[in-house]
């Protein structure tokens, strides 16, 4: 059992207008100290196989089918193995 | 410089629709290993501020105040540092 811990955000060269709103809206409640910020999309999913290389190629597949928008987002992702036996 | 890295999730007893709604997509996709999904917001933000302490205040009061909703949802943080001098 794999825990994938999933990150997504806009690729750099496309505008983020969610980020934006939340800087600006930071800015009011006088937080001037905060100079950039990227909002982005997190998913922790469990995954029934003890095989990392399996895990690895399913997380990749399926980020690409169905969390992310290929064209603007990217993503990347951490592995945590989970024991399941006790 | 600090970099924040804010991971916004539903409470555990809170039921995370958009979680369920990949889980069963992953499904119908043929991605039966998949057995749990949690779905939450991911935060960058630069903060132009060398104080760690400072920041860590900073970075909960905000959180609180503007990302989550604090009945329903939690958040967790890192703080890296960035060097800004060259």
């Amino acid at each position: 059992m794999y825990l994938a811990k999933i990150y997504v955000t806009y690729k750099p060269s496309i505008l983020d207008p969610k980020g934006e709103t939340v800087k600006d809206a930071l800015h009011r409640l006088d937080y001037q100290a905060v100079s950039d910020v990227v909002m982005g999309k997190y998913f922790e999913i469990k995954i029934a196989n003890d095989n990392e290389s399996d895990v690895r190629k399913m997380v990749e597949a399926f980020s690409q089918q169905l969390l992310i928008n290929v064209n603007m987002e990217v993503f990347r992702y951490e592995l945590i193995a989970l024991s399941t036996a006790v």
